[in-house]
């Protein structure tokens, strides 16, 4: 590969705003130039007048996922190809443990599901779904392997749940290892006493997926991971949060300078209740947690936390099934039909995230640049122990580099998107500001409405462990 | 003037830590370069092995202060060539208005006495001590000229002290012009009470100056101001916050997502109560507010307001007074023989602040080098209006830059410090790191332990209105 | 005087609920007795059915005030039989110093006002208006005086104003004392400036009183006051507090542990900025704090706060001034035609609050019977130290006793009510529950909607230190 | 029975402090009397000088509780005499539902168990052990039956630990009923593994009991408690409060308005860690939740607490092992010799409340009077249903009295108590005050130093629902 310039283009990352030239090389970045200079690229990407923004980091996806039945309807090759024109360029998926499996093997089967099908570079969380002393061990040994945080669940029992015992066993270990606990934050105990109790009661819509899972239910969990992770030393990481109960209880154990970080997804940020409430046309919503009430006030206290830095990460937990049949994995959100407890979980999400923030925060004020970039690509890599590879665009760091144009538009739907799924969530919805250029590694693979990139193109990406400490 | 080239070393920015070379002409940073490049400088600072980081701007100086009689030891030029030797590479001074004298007058006033002096590039913010309906106007004109914030006392009645009245009319007219308040937050009305009958007790010496301006005082005054600015919704800034419970206010104004926002100053982060014990030498410790009880966990609670960014600035509040007579300036801290009240309150502070704050937040771990650069350079510049001129390494930016060898030492002392004053609060301090090399866009002034600059390499820095959201 | 028998009645105190007798002798409680006694009384007052509840206790009154170029309505003669018409048996009324005065001589003034005026016991709290050495040394005269409270004022400049310092000097001196700090906790110097501003942009209709006088500076007030008693060690009793803001602020200081009260008054939990909002006719409600804006939940936390005993006392303000020119005094709210800053701030109260206070609590459920005893009789008297003579019906207590009938009612009118103020706030209002009989220190004084009592009956209460301590 | 009078004492209730005489007639209270009266009884108590006070309501015993393979070593008869003797005149014990029986046959093996044996009247609370839909029928008989209230574990799994949604079917069903869910409020998962790891390490004395049962894992069960009760709607009541951060939710619930209530017992109050730490003799102390840390700052919270009624009750968790062997039970404490999870939780308290509660409450000056019998009697009568009957000193109430010599004496000590157990928890203790006679429905069970009553005396109390609501 030779010489790349990226030129004319306002460079963004966390901090600056500099007009500069990029140039790349090898996959990296190799200089950031001022305009008056005499350095030519073998090839170059003009942006003049645009944004050139580091690629984005999607800390929480969910390709191929086996899920109440099914699979999300992603794979690897699908998933991380629509990543790529959204403007995102690392992922981390989630291996998983399942009861009486081994930790190692899972993350072993999932590394498989991915190697050589990716469009851009991936790494794995661990979803450890059965606490033992055979997984406590093996923990050790996937940090070596540079998987560094370790999902577990106090929602779905008799699924992924592990009891409040074995929360406390995975902390002490990834404490010890300098590894994160990535937290599913809602109790999902009382949850399965509401949603048999509205069952019982003919309650069987999409409606009553958001009515049951009580927001309050977020907050007691998230303040119970929150004492655990005290009483155990360990760094946390609180997942999709979606209710202002969850934001306080992060907000007050930050006060007290607990090392305690947060995400939350756009479906959090943009949708509510009200989209669960059209018949089984609610099933393209239902996700866990669930959409919050409009009228509560959750969607602008996490846009706040999200400028206040109490939540640090905007993921997209993109976990797609179709409406209709999967031409591959068969029935999906029909298999709830009578029955939402048996909807799987899950929207699609990864292709949008990088739009839908730069619209709903940057264009509309909510949060400078800056901020987006921060949130949605610099500290999602230091949270992840990606930085500096990944999440920024400096002298050295890999060349994902994503050109947005502010003045363009783009308009969302199941028609031009490339997941695989059905639906979008967003249909129709007007975006300011077009993703024209996305460059993985140096290479560019998508521009001009093309893609350029095939699968193999992104590689497993070992992960330190947090470099997150503010 | 040619090209410089600033090799070998880490450029450390408030996100960045790149193994990157820094290309200067014409006084601004052109290009970030990998080891692998052929462009050669017309001169070479060798870095290797060092810390590139940005020149330190330092957001709180009373050079020549007419205080108590007296005047602040250092002049622009001694105390910005002190600050240079320091690496601080910007100030922003504070140009005052007593009462009956117009705003405009004293700004030009002290734009006079900088015009010419000055080592570094400087900028004021204004001290309105009178607020009737011609400053009020004035303000206006000098968000104009760069003059973008305004300090305002709840302390000292009768000499800069302003009531709620005049608090509530001066944030409605910055709130209208987009400037930021300034807080010197202590509720002195009651404190004067207190100091009043400590002396009618026959208390006299320094340490009751420590003694009655009791740190729930500053907590109450923070309060304040806090709902005064909620009132008015302009940007509050606390300057010089010293105790846990001004710093427990900021904090849930934050949470509240309010635009509050404080800085504290290394002499509450390293001395205490304990400092003002010995008699009257206590006199070198008398600032306002005071040094804190030890006991009382202020420090450990500061230091994690840095980490957490509940604080967002360390300044200096540089304003020496000597201990013997000045040679220019008289009985400066001997005044307050007898009579605390009468000390001048100000300590030196301008040349040491980044040896300081790299000494007990990065090499004892306490932060990282990124928060460093963030607390110390970055953020002040955004929230004064200065960046992105100033406050990082950035294609385009001045070049303000530092090399500090993180091997090499310093210890602090009066016989070796630039500031014209006769002591030092730090006597005998070892310090991790040594700063080697400090350029001023791109000149450089302090190198091999020699002062290379001369009076006027500073220029005046007119600000734009507060860049800082977060 | 022989013995009275209330018979047949529901003895209610704040904590018992008793089917029992009340044998009266001598002004004084002798004996409760089973319904199976022998025990004639020279006279029965029959209370079968009914309520036999203590005589309120209303701490907080303005006879005969004079303010704003006029005197408040009622005096001593004609606002105490008003008092005792609606079930109140002592009031604590608020005796003045101004500035330049002796405080022992304004209390003298007051004693004269009262003296022989008055239809029920009455005692003084002392407005301190003027804190110098002279004062200091009058509150502890006072003390053994029996006047153990004192009342300062951080609104009203000029008036009753009293600075952070007065403040800080007076309860030092009250907490030597053991008496009670009284704060009318508004900032007054911010609210003087929003209130000019009004005026300059010519918002001179009461409405704008309300709109000035912003919850946000009642809640800062509180925080000042309160933390002012932390400094000093005082006890802490918040008058009339109206927002939540300032109720936030108590708590607070209570979940602390600290030794802070407050009261709360029937127009605050009844009574909203939409009063205000008639043209003129809304002088009527003009008080300081002002009625609140309705929407904001005021109200609803104010009856919780009574509910959990965050607000300890239900006081009236009592405060009338006429709408057309009184008979005596003339002009009164016709002062501030045309500048909501010269009404006289005061409303009528005296003779509705126990109605009230049973009408929106017991009978609409918020509170039980007991606590309406509590917070309208013992605890105000065990609050400034009346307690056992007032407050409760107990054995050697003062026999001032109310029968209330929970079936009967009554219809809140300037055409009934005994107030000498030319309007009702609560013009038409029903009542649940009527007010039979009123029996002071064994005499009754209403009966068959009759007043049986003269001026004279009421005698001086000289009052003990604080005897309220949860 | 003829006529009682106690004469010439203090009578205090919650709230009235009076120079009374008592009249006792058929087991009830028939008048209080002033001291100038004609009426004579046929048997006179003598209180000249003394207090006569409410008999206590210990809401909290284990009479013969079967745990950890024997028995609580007080059956009701040597239980319930114990209470008299120390001025306790009901009790409510727990009647108990084990996995996989009838919640009402459980209350009925413990109503034979008590009848006829008890020397005070007493009540049951349920535990219920095994929620399913039978047992939550049953609740609702029970409540019939005057259980009214039920106690759930989030501690002891496999014992009687419920899971949170059994306790959220649980407090459902409660808020139905009107009843009141109790909470043992230790998070019982988390710390048994804390507990095997302890063991795994050695670390087998009963010190260790205290160590791993963390005072953070309180706080969190009690939170989420608290938040499965604002879930549910239903009152809750937190049994054996014992830590500050337990405290905190208890605060901030009430503060948010939420019926929370909470009690506490001498053992919190009193000893700490260090009664722990002596081998195998801190088995004495063994108790769940445990004796905390003394440097902690839990024991002066919690008088703080009961101070600002945010703790309203001290029970006493009565639940008495042998450190010997049992002469009926057998082997006791001695059964966790070698492993501290294997001592019988529990400790002897029954017969010293009142005296331990008076002592460090009144007589150390951190309650006054009338607070010690509002904790002790009044409130717990109130909580639980029993009021007016027990829990106060008021015409038409049982003649449950004691009365206690304020200027006596008394040393506790295994040698002279008369609870059926070998050792005293507080062994040698002088307390100031001494309980002279005790009086259960107008008849004197202890007086002179002589136990007059016999085993029946005391009858089965049915409950209604709670009366306590601030």
């Amino acid at each position: 590969m030779g010489k790349t310039l990226i030129k004319g283009g306002t460079v963004v990352t966390a901090v600056e705003k500099m007009e500069a030239d990029v140039l790349v090389e090898d996959g990296k970045v190799v200089a950031l130039l001022g305009r008056e200079h005499s350095i030519d690229g073998d090839e170059v990407v003009d942006a003049t007048g645009k944004l050139v923004i580091p690629g984005g980091v999607d800390v929480h996806t969910h390709m191929e996922l086996p899920f109440g039945g099914t699979y999300a309807a992603d794979t690897f090759e699908t998933g991380t190809r629509a990543a790529a024109w959204g403007g995102t360029t690392s992922i981390i998926d989630f291996a998983v443990q399942t009861v009486g499996e081994s930790a190692m093997d899972g993350w072993e089967a999932w590394m498989e599901k991915a190697r050589g099908n990716c469009a851009i570079d991936y790494g794995f969380h661990m979803i450890t779904g059965d606490i033992n002393d055979q997984t406590l061990k093996e923990m050790e040994l996937l940090v070596r392997e540079g998987v560094t945080s370790f999902k577990m669940f106090m929602a779905y029992p008799g699924v992924f749940y592990s009891d409040d015992g074995q929360i406390v066993r995975a902390m002490q270990k990834a404490q010890e290892d300098g590894a994160t606990i990535c937290m599913h934050a809602e109790n999902g105990i009382a949850i399965d006493v509401l949603a048999e109790q509205a069952l019982d009661r003919g309650e069987t819509d999409p409606y009553y997926h958001g009515v049951v899972r009580k927001s309050i239910l977020e907050g007691e969990a998230t303040h119970r991971a929150i004492k655990l992770a005290e009483l155990t030393g360990v760094q946390l990481y609180i997942v999709h949060l979606s209710a202002h109960e969850a934001l306080d209880e992060v907000i007050q154990a930050r006060d007290r300078g607990q090392n305690v970080y947060a995400e939350t997804c756009p479906q959090y940020l943009f949708l509510s209740l009200d989209n669960l409430g059209n018949g089984f046309d609610g099933a393209k919503y239902v996700c866990s947690p669930p959409l919050r009430d409009g009228a509560a006030g959750h969607q602008e206290r996490l846009w706040q936390g999200l400028r206040t830095n109490d939540l640090q990460v905007v993921s997209t937990d993109h976990c797609p099934f179709c409406m209709g049949d999967h031409h591959a994995f068969g029935t999906q959100k029909q298999l709830g039909q009578g029955d939402f407890t048996k909807i799987p979980n899950g929207m699609p999400g990864v292709e949008e995230r990088m739009r839908l923030i730069y619209n709903g925060g940057v264009a509309q004020g909510r949060i400078d640049v800056n901020r987006f970039v921060e949130i949605t690509a610099t500290t999602p890599a230091k949270m992840f122990g990606l930085y500096p590879k990944k999440g920024t665009i400096a002298v050295g760091s890999d060349a994902d580099i994503v050109v947005l144009d502010p003045n363009g538009s783009h308009v969302i739907s199941v028609d031009t998107h490339h997941m695989d799924v059905d639906y979008s969530a967003y249909e129709g919805w007007e975006m300011v500001g077009k993703i024209e250029t996305v460059m993985s590694k140096g290479k560019v693979i998508v521009a001009n409405d093309e893609y350029d990139g095939q699968p193999g193109d992104g590689e497993y990406l070992p992960r330190s462990t947090s470099q997150y400490t503010i």
